[in-house]
């Protein structure tokens, strides 16, 4: 797996069900615009804010609309072990590239060998050897990072199974500690802020919000690996991270399809104050 | 609803799956050691680590087995809210005496309206108005705190549902604060070690993990209200404290009922160390 993805962005109905058939149109349009893959339900996913038959539901709706599985990584970390084993075996069976796990994200300061239990139980129980699993680092949002010496512990447990990373730490130290410890673990940045210092490091793409909404020049910036097609994706993201960003994409979305319902975003996330829309129209 | 909780440990078998009839066996134990009602999945009850599914057989089996409804108050608050909404709906059709609702924990650094809208959401779609929610203040771990202004818009636009809190921070200013601005609140601290302090001020009681060690010495501690009594309490409190808590509770009912599976932990948490149980031995 290597390139530019997006952790697709989830469309309500007015009655904040998720909405299957336009989650699935919007995937096709996000690998038409030059995705290599796509990461269903990450942070920008609001994942942790659906039900397990929610984010199954979601899964079957875009498979069945063609999508191929190859190219779909599917976020399946829940906090609780059962949760995370069902979601894992589904993605598996319907062969998708991979799956991007959290770990769970409850409990706090939490130690290093529990980290790393987590995710072998997860692994063992869901019993599919097949299965390539992507790490997922955010310790500013799951408070619960995962440490190095959990990456080696497991890279040794499971090879071919424990594939890379996203590490949305935003810490490039933290990366290129990752690559230079690992060779051959498939690294992804969570901002495309940090693709070509990736790219130079030998770091497989990005997994960016800011794909929902830029892909075609994320895409030719991959490609490319300029400092010039760098800083043109650079501006964009810098307009988006001045404001709560899940809800900024969310309104981009909206302005660009004119299909207001995409605004909208479950509890505990908001959608952007009038102002704050203002900001995003001005950029 | 008032005087001492306990939160219950979920005992586990080898294969880490809940044991629904030592669950209910523990909960009848509690309330004969002279808790006044218990609440079940807690943050001690490693209630995020179980799958929707498995707190519906736990409650079903300790009402089963004759725990009356109106002893019971139900943690139902998920990431997500349709399992909010289910969980709570459960509890109200069993006439479970509340339900005690944490807010959202992934995302972090919320606004005040996305934590109101979390709950208020809840209650709406939960559509139950016979049911007391319990709100669950505990932002060492969830992250996200329930701040006054959100309680006071709650009471006012769900008043006689919205009935209390448990304030686990540990700050008892902030208890105080909410005894003193909401009348008729039914306040609950976190730890026994402020059980008297929030008697005295009006509060309603505690909740409190070690209450699954310690319940006939915290019950007397509630009834005489004593400075002696409150001493006694803390001395044990302070034993557990010096370890990893729910580690060290498991290893005290392990030891005391001679099952030594009540040592199980989920993933991220872990079992005390030989060295900590020797700690806790010797306390």
């Amino acid at each position: 797996m290597q390139g530019v993805l997006a952790p697709v962005l989830t469309p309500f109905d007015r009655d904040l069900n998720p909405d299957p058939s336009r989650f699935a149109r919007f995937c096709r349009t996000l690998l038409d615009e030059g995705c290599d893959a796509l990461a269903l339900f990450g942070t920008t996913s609001e994942a942790n804010s659906l039900s397990l038959e929610e984010r199954e539901r979601l899964l079957d709706a875009v498979l069945e609309a063609g999508v191929p599985p190859h190219k779909l990584i599917i976020g399946t970390g829940c906090s609780a072990l059962p949760d995370t084993v069902r979601l894992t075996r589904k993605a598996a069976r319907a062969r998708c590239g991979g799956t991007l796990m959290l770990p769970p994200f409850y409990y706090k300061n939490v130690s290093e060998e529990g980290v790393y239990r987590s995710f072998a139980q997860a692994i063992d129980r869901a019993g599919e050897p097949r299965i390539r699993v992507y790490l997922y680092h955010i310790p500013q949002v799951s408070q619960v990072g995962i440490a190095l010496g959990v990456i080696g512990r497991l890279l040794k447990a499971y090879p071919g199974v424990v594939a890379g990373i996203k590490d949305s730490s935003g810490d490039f130290e933290n990366t290129r500690a990752m690559l230079r410890a690992f060779p051959g673990f498939e690294v992804f940045v969570g901002t495309e802020k940090l693709l070509l210092a990736n790219l130079r490091e030998g770091g497989a793409g990005c997994i960016s919000a800011t794909a929902n909404v830029n892909a075609p020049a994320i895409a030719r910036a991959f490609r490319s690996r300029t400092e010039e097609t760098q800083r043109e994706i650079d501006v964009v993201r810098a307009r988006f991270e001045k404001l709560p960003l899940i809800a900024a994409l969310k309104e981009a979305v909206a302005s660009r399809t004119g299909d207001e319902t995409w605004r909208l975003l479950r509890p505990p996330l908001v959608e952007l104050s009038a102002e704050q829309r203002q900001t995003l129209r001005a950029g």
